[in-house]
């Protein structure tokens, strides 16, 4: 006899089961808006575009603790790959499997359960907890949470702590959380050459040759030595295509496209700049465009850090460390209004994996961790 | 009112009037076949796979003098950039536009022509008049002319003298023949890395920063100096792709091709070697396959190379000059069976390209060059 599932993870099955590709929501937020509301919540869905989002708020007054999440998910891939359907969410062995199942569906489910759980005890608790959801945050990210705190913004509504519920752990539950991120800007570079005969490459200006050591030497470039909450800035190579196919023929043109996640050593100006350097010292007749996806932010201290530090090692007995690592996420859009900004999350190994999932007791845990964090602020 | 076209330029007409885009020849050969068997040349087609091509002959002793060449042509492109029909030959201010009209079907044209003049006046000559004709050097070249030099080798009959009228001149008829050609030697490079996500660089191996460096340094070999009659070994890169299409994907491999044009200075052998030599001296993960397409060959000196000087000389007034630069030709095919080898044909400016034209005075020319020649080396 298995014994009954806790509430995070009957939650966390009901959202795994209505299917919600990014900018699907797949009917997640109503189910979660009911449950608010249900508590008090003054819930509000925010629909921008083809993307469902929702803000819900108790209370009136601050500091405004807000859960930050999404609904969406990534496509599960080949389904044959898969040991059970992604989109029936099965617990075996005390792993619950199934896509978003560690992103971030059970944490969408804890941070219900938790806010459940807290308001038992503390129905009259200090300042207010929020709800900001999106269903774009594996998409372009454009009329998602960006949109919400522009809202939110003109309204001068104002959150002081973000608690993103991004799979941040590597691998313990609370080994690690983000208290930043770095900024990501990627650039889309075209060499232009002059096409010719292989016979002939006098007549021709071979665009291969001349991006050859550029590359080289942008892939080689030491941005900075990072800094004491930010690894180094990283510049990757993503893409490179030049050729007409045929072997005998010096193509007209080179594009490459990279991507700097870059640290709050610099500036996306700065970084332009210092790539611009390196292409003009090769001499290359070339068209740079830039996209800024976001820029870095930080929350060196704060209550919301400690809040989540002491949380984690009441629960798990775990000293946590604050990283800047990986990839961006939401906070880089609630970040800029002054908010702190964290992320608690499971351990992130199989996300946007064949046979995602994430371990039951790690959900109960996240809820435990999530519930101590507010009674820690809100009390 | 405009006089008579020449018997060349007539039958360059009637040629061009064919269309035979590679490797389809589209009656020309039967046309030039008949010509020559009137002249009491012993005629035989010998078809390989879907090319047509003939060897024809009058004479049973040495030495043998070859007319080389293909009734192919390159497809016309965009018509409706033609100013008038590739395949309706027009003649506009002494100049003869149609595809094929400079490669080469004026040259086959005066190669006839030639032939029936000289024999009008030399029947007896000394020696045989030999074509080998092709519909395949535009294409693969497989079932071309190296088939028929097979054919004629596995018999024991030789070429003594092979005159190809590829268009060789650069600027003025005659201003310069080829003697030789490069080598042509093609890589095609697999480098492996390791896929991630470019916000985790640690955990991949980027394939495009790996493979910039060793790209740049084979771009940058001086392979040698080349010598006398070869300009320096060059290498170009034709094409080189990486990625997924995603701006924050690490891909898993780049994959490059590229192709030396080598002097009589390198074997394949050797250029294989230092290839090798830079690619592991970078420290990559690669695959590399090579094609080998043709070795170098040389005419430095003979009967052949001093009758096209001289004929050049009496008919144009201009002094010659020998060279091996440009792509190759089927004389890769013929020059290792220890035949003497010389490409004269005409100005080569408009070959491949829309509005393709040769001047009708270059190719009653090069009859007269051609007639003079076998006088030379015949009488």
């Amino acid at each position: 006899m298995s014994k009954q599932p806790s509430a995070t993870v009957q939650l966390a099955c009901e959202l795994i089961g209505r299917p919600s590709v990014t900018p699907d929501d797949g009917g997640c937020q109503p189910l979660m808006m009911e449950r608010l509301a249900r508590l008090g919540f003054n819930v509000e869905p925010m629909r921008f575009g083809e993307v469902d989002n929702f803000w819900a708020r108790r209370g009136e007054e601050g500091p405004v603790f807000c859960f930050a999440g999404h609904t969406d998910v990534v496509p599960p891939g080949p389904l044959e790959r898969w040991d059970t359907d992604p989109f029936a969410p099965t617990v075996r062995d005390g792993i619950l499997y199934g896509r978003g199942a560690c992103d971030m569906k059970g944490a969408l489910a804890a941070m219900i359960t938790a806010t459940e759980g807290f308001l038992a005890v503390h129905p009259e608790h200090a300042g207010s907890i929020a709800f900001l959801i999106t269903s774009d945050e594996e998409g372009p990210s454009i009329d998602g949470t960006r949109k919400v705190v522009e809202a939110l913004e003109a309204r001068g509504e104002k959150i002081d702590y973000a608690l993103v519920g991004e799979p941040s752990s590597k691998e313990r539950l609370g080994d690690i959380v983000k208290h930043g991120r770095r900024g990501s800007v990627t650039g889309k570079l075209r060499i232009q050459g002059k096409q010719g005969h292989v016979a002939y490459p006098q007549l021709a200006d071979n665009p291969i040759h001349r991006a050859a050591p550029a590359l080289a030497a942008l892939a080689a470039e030491q941005w900075d030595e990072g800094n004491e909450h930010f690894p180094p800035t990283s510049l990757q190579l993503s893409n490179v295509d030049a050729g007409t196919g045929a072997d005998n023929v010096i193509p007209d043109a080179l594009t490459a496209v990279f991507n700097l996640r870059f640290s709050t050593e610099q500036t996306p100006e700065a970084i332009q700049q210092r790539v611009h350097a390196i292409l003009d010292a090769h001499g290359l007749d070339y068209e740079l465009d830039w996209h800024l996806s976001g820029l870095p932010f930080l929350t060196p201290t704060g209550e919301l850090l400690d809040a989540g530090r002491d949380a984690i090692a009441a629960v798990t007995g775990l000293r946590t460390q604050p990283t800047t690592t990986g990839g961006t996420s939401d906070g880089r859009f609630i970040a800029p209004t002054g908010a702190q900004v964290l992320e608690v999350g499971p351990v992130n190994a199989t996300i946007h994996k064949i046979n995602e999932c994430v371990a039951v007791k790690e959900l109960d845990q996240l809820a435990a961790i999530y519930a101590e964090m507010l009674r820690r602020l809100l009390t």
